[in-house]
């Protein structure tokens, strides 16, 4: 089969359209008050600084471990001033810009067992991470509301 | 470049991807109390069946326009009983499943202006839609979470 019939999109155009959701998320993290980032939830769910944790503890890792195949994540997910949340998620946006062309085309493909306790085809295990974000991120927009605060517009990237 | 270098996912896969978050989409409104589906919301946002009304006026008729450039959608998002909305949202799964396969592969790199009014490239707008869901139903998380009734695990596909 010819490329065109079998690729709906890029490597190159799916870290783009990750990036994209990485500025929004960047902004909804900047959005909230710093006393309230860690404090604050609806329903008895977490609050948006451990969402946000843990998308860090997931996305230089997913990418790092389908290159090397090491799976390990140090970063913690404790309560922290939103500062060093922005600056953890900066250093993860230029660590995503070098590690991914790092990735074996053919790898995408492939199946592989993230954190050695998650088996999927590896476009599978990146779109859960993404999906994850973009989950936890509507979540972050209704904390937002729920605070009187106007989240940034969604289809802004 | 070959296929392998220029593929990150196929449109059989990113359909398949899709129609998963379809069913998780499905049993987050079946989750919902029939009285407080189009009545309920946290922080003056709109009510989860209008926002899953607005999907089911994206997702087939965003795949319709790519193959057809008919751009109409003609489903209200009026409020409805939970029956109704979810016999629309099968229809939609079954009409995606027949329709997919008509969109001309070359097609998914091509800039098009969905409904008249958003350019974009036709990955990136189909990716909009399945984004657009996960947003939302991440709201219908919290709003179920605050009506006290657990939702659907967000693994399970």
């Amino acid at each position: 089969m010819s490329t065109e019939s079998t690729t709906f999109i890029t490597p190159d155009a799916l870290l783009a359209h990750w990036q994209g959701h990485r500025r929004l998320t960047r902004r909804v993290i900047d959005a909230f008050p710093d006393d309230k980032l860690f404090a604050f939830s609806v329903g008895g769910m977490r609050p948006f600084g451990a969402l946000a944790m843990e998308m860090v503890t997931m996305a230089v890792p997913m990418v790092r471990g389908a290159i090397s195949g090491d799976w390990t994540t140090s970063t913690s997910r404790e309560t922290r001033p939103k500062e060093e949340v922005l600056r953890l998620w900066d250093g993860s946006t230029k660590e995503l810009d070098s590690l991914w062309p790092q990735i074996p085309p053919q790898r995408f493909r492939e199946t592989l067992t993230a954190f050695g306790q998650y088996p999927g085809i590896l476009h599978d295990l990146i779109l859960y991470v993404i999906d994850n974000e973009v989950h936890h991120r509507g979540q972050g927009y209704v904390y937002l509301r729920a605070l009187g605060i106007e989240p940034p517009p969604f289809y802004e990237r």
